[in-house]
């Protein structure tokens, strides 16, 4: 058999499997699969580089499905490879399996989950940055792409950066089978259109029949030998391909076929091929040495320091001792202090620009390959990445984001710039650690911590210079918290530019004879229940929350879950939070109008010793 | 004076008074104000058809700083068109002011709140489809835009949709000035960069020198008369041009003038021109006829329907009775049901593609002109769009979003299509509503009480089929709740599918012995607190909220927050909700191991019936 032989009768293979995989729960998207099978054939018989019994290896390639919905074409080319049997195949989409709907890192051949669509490219401009600028290996990264999700404007905040930053190791195969969920696409079968959008954001786009495998194999060569610029192969293809009763038409998006076995027929029936993926290039990865131990910058008190410049100074120390930690932000890093590890520590910064769904793919991408990614911006904008910080949470990416000016005491700039709902936002995904630092020492701490914390951490920082409160070299473990004053009457519970405001309140209540206890909540999940509900004993259940957030969702809630989930009798908590919109003005007049400063906590907790409380 | 002499001299009045303005607090951002200056002095003489003592005309112009931060620029249009006085003019980003540090709707001129960047341009496209397909008026849209925001992905998903739907009476106005916050833009003064693409995405591109009058007038006569497509005239600019300090330096971004006397004396000293703003063309908008009363659908008891498909119908139906309704959908229509909505009123429903972000702005734009937009799409994927929600509560637009196939509910398609945060999100938007049905004729109730609305407006709707639970004509307004089961031993909150397992385990608690209150918490912001209450002191303060959602943010906060600020003892809450990563499977079986299905719901009230409560 002639190489083209072989790689259409593979092609024939993986529709047919994708057919039955789809075919066992009566769900899934074997048409979407079926498109992509020839372009998918040609890519693992020749150009894709990959050890299936050694997925860590530093040397791989990377395949990302894109268009993660075609996973049962995915699953049919890891059984082609041998990586996975006939048995678990048919395992697809049912309770316990590894072979989810959509792909995730439950298989260790995924690198990233998808299913959202337009994610995939900005990932694998993650990865492929990870490549060229730190492993410094010549793998390739290969994103097949739907054409339906070039709608996304993520796909082409990653046209943008892997041009700008040319990735030539990148290429991105578009199935452009014409068909979306509900009907044609913008561009149906304009290939042009996709061509010449890619050529003006300085990409190579070779335009093929995504069926003729040997136009499919003069493309991938081509690609491979493109350097400086990132290339896309956009393929014309059929929905369906193979099969008369689904073939470009509408209505079979996401659903399995309604005759599997006589469609299995049509296409030959099923083969029982094993393809010898080529093996990954020799080589090593590149690392960076460390200068020697971490020497963390420190703080005197007496001082005042923002906690968004002692994340930078923090981050680049840490950079100097770590040779893993690299760092990202979205062309504030004047302002969120990054440009402290970037001055220091420039091979391993990466500038974003104001792309932020990019920066939070790019993170995701770097930590696929081990890279310890830092990320920041304004917590305000860290919500146009909400749902790149939710699928990295599938995708079990360790990844590190730092979000400043967080609320109203940012002052003049008013609400477009005040994060006033990031700890809600970032609470609510799975396996979340928030951090809310009031002190440099305790910042750059933490920021030692979040560099071996898995998961999403996230970090929340203040604009504002304020007074340092803690020594150097104190310890501040994730999930505990402080308690800066003792008292008995009532505990404020803080984090954050209101913890300052809260010790101002309670050494004025001192003199009215009322002894507060005042919490520092830095870490606001995990929490610390044991001090909280150690306060409500103490004080009778008489609990003061406030927060520089939105009512909702933030340091009040996460009290209240803690002292209600743990088992014993609720404490009465009374939330000082943001309950109107704000406008520009001082930081002090801001946070007298939001009810969140030293006389409104001060108030509060006046009005709760004279409460009623739990007997 | 030549137009030519008066335009240059407004640009420098332009320029004087953003220097002022920002002087006053030594805050803004009146470099980048005065890059723009003579591109707005035209724009303003001559294009812009905007009567100031009439805002609300229908027939006016719109005009979108995107680049929100050049706000002294526009106030300083707005003195110069005596809509206000030099006296508020410098009241800039002081307290109380209604001139804040980015554009809001607090001044009746602005139509948007900017400031997050890349989202003025997806708002014109709303306003632009409006003008276009809707109203049917001549009106244009200009939107200043800066360069550094190009990187936005949501940019291009506007550039997209512009062209796709032919928006000719949309101008965008680039303002290249080649320096971002830190440094330089990835393009610098490249015009070929921006006006390749926006060609290749189908817009006419002008490229012209910024500060040349006569070509500007030139670039926006050509884009006035230019048909079927929009433009982008490609300005290239100095950043603080005018004063030899500043003009065209880095380190500038966002920084009031070290010498501001000086720098007006350079610029000629304080001017007093007035403008003649053209008033607008003539012309009445558009209405769109009702077929009659409204006469939404129903469903009987005994049937199974799902909430998602209730609100098609509903949609539809209102749409018959309202002109005004109009609905958008990205690319799921056929699973939200939002084309029920598009077969019945294919004049007023937008196709916004796989592209969130612009849906989203599509929506806030459409309202900007009083048409009552409904945008819909799967609740998981709101979360790339929450940029877009945010902003849309400081624009005070009035929106209503349906997200579906809420939770692990779902089934096999697995999380990355799963709902588990949208709760926690949408509760963290100011002054938002969430609505969260749980049978068919409450959602229809429900949908046409979103219409009358104000705010963001949300309704989660499940993907399942659930039994009909309640009669058509039932009423159910929005902050109330209904008492499904009566019973003073536990109550269990909870709505939409979870509702159903908790009627199920509340009707085999019975045989226990064990009579639950059965809670339909349909609306979770605002909260019904007097029932919650209520049901607190029936039952012992035994609470059991049960969600198919992350246990933050959602349902069980929702009551926490309402029992613990009603000033009340708290009672003893014990929440149900997801907990772990879920995976591929049945409805059923992921209920089950979420530990939300009626068995768990079941096991959990025993416990708390058997467990201490408050005295």
């Amino acid at each position: 058999m002639s190489d083209a032989e072989r790689w259409r009768e593979l092609g024939q293979q993986l529709r047919v499997d994708s057919i039955r995989a789809a075919a066992v729960t009566s769900s899934g998207h074997p048409t979407s699969s079926m498109s992509a099978a020839d372009l998918m054939a040609v890519l693992m018989s020749k150009y894709l580089h990959y050890d299936f019994d050694r997925p860590d290896d530093p040397r791989n390639d990377h395949l990302v499905f894109s268009k993660g919905h075609a996973s049962p074409l995915l699953y049919s080319m890891y059984k082609a490879a041998g990586a996975i049997g006939d048995e678990e195949l048919l395992t697809f989409r049912q309770f316990g399996s590894r072979l989810e709907g959509h792909p995730t890192p439950a298989l260790p051949w995924v690198d990233v989950a998808t299913g959202s669509l337009g994610q995939g490219l900005p990932y694998g401009v993650g990865i492929a940055l990870a490549g060229k600028k730190l492993d410094r290996l010549p793998y390739r990264v290969w994103v097949l792409h739907g054409d339906s999700e070039m709608a996304e404007g993520s796909v082409w905040e990653a046209f943008e950066h892997a041009s700008f930053y040319g990735l030539d190791n990148l290429t991105v195969i578009l199935d452009v089978n014409r068909l979306g969920q509900r009907g044609e696409t913008m561009h149906g079968w304009d290939l042009d259109s996709y061509a010449n959008k890619a050529r003006a954001f300085g990409w190579h786009a070779i335009e093929v029949d995504g069926h003729d495998v040997e136009a499919i194999n003069r493309a991938y060569g081509e690609a491979a030998a493109q350097q400086g610029q990132p290339t896309v192969v956009v393929a014309r293809t059929l929905k369906g391909k193979g099969v008369k009763e689904v073939e470009d038409k509408g209505g079979w998006h996401g659903k399995a076929l309604d005759h599997p076995e006589e469609s299995v027929a049509e296409l030959g029936g099923e083969r029982h091929i094993v393809v010898q993926v080529p093996k990954p290039e020799k080589g090593e990865p590149h690392t960076f040495d460390s200068t020697g131990p971490l020497q963390l910058p420190s703080w005197q008190r007496g001082d005042e320091v923002a906690t968004r410049r002692a994340y930078g100074e923090a981050l680049a120390a840490l950079g100097s001792a770590r040779g893993d930690v690299v760092a990202l932000d979205g062309e504030v890093s004047n302002s969120t202090y990054a440009e402290i590890f970037a001055e220091a520590h420039p091979d391993r910064y990466f500038e974003m620009y104001i792309a932020e769904q990019q920066m939070l793919a790019a993170a995701v991408g770097l930590q696929v390959r081990d890279w310890v990614p830092f990320a920041s911006t304004f917590a305000a904008f860290l919500t146009r990445a909400y749902d790149f910080i939710r699928m990295a949470a599938i995708s079990r990416a360790n990844i590190r984001l730092c979000g400043s000016h967080a609320g109203v005491s940012i002052g003049e700039d008013g609400p477009s710039q005040m994060a006033l709902e990031d700890l809600a936002m970032m609470r609510a995904v799975h396996g979340s650690t928030v951090l809310y630092p009031s002190d440099p020492n305790q910042t750059a701490r933490l920021v030692v911590e979040m560099a071996d914390r898995e998961g999403i951490v996230f970090m929340r920082t203040t604009r504002a210079a304020t007074p340092v409160i803690y020594d150097a070299g104190d310890e501040f473990p994730i999930g505990g918290s402080r308690v800066l004053r003792q008292g008995d009457d009532v505990a404020i519970v803080a984090a954050g530019i209101t913890l300052h405001e809260s010790v101002k309140a309670a050494d004025r209540l001192i003199a009215e004879g009322i002894d507060a206890r005042v919490i520092d909540l830095y870490s606001v999940k995990p929490v610390d229940v044991e001090t909280l509900r150690a306060a409500a004993e103490a004080t009778g259940g008489r609990i003061l929350t406030v927060e520089d957030h939105w009512s909702e969702g933030g340091i009040g809630d996460a009290v209240l879950e803690a002292l209600s989930d743990d088992g014993e009798l609720p404490p009465h908590v009374v939330r000082l939070a943001v309950r109107e919109m704000p406008g520009s003005g001082k930081p002090a007049e801001l946070l007298a109008a939001a009810g969140i400063d030293a006389d409104h906590i001060a108030q509060a907790a006046r009005a709760l010793v004279g409460a009623a409380v739990p007997s």
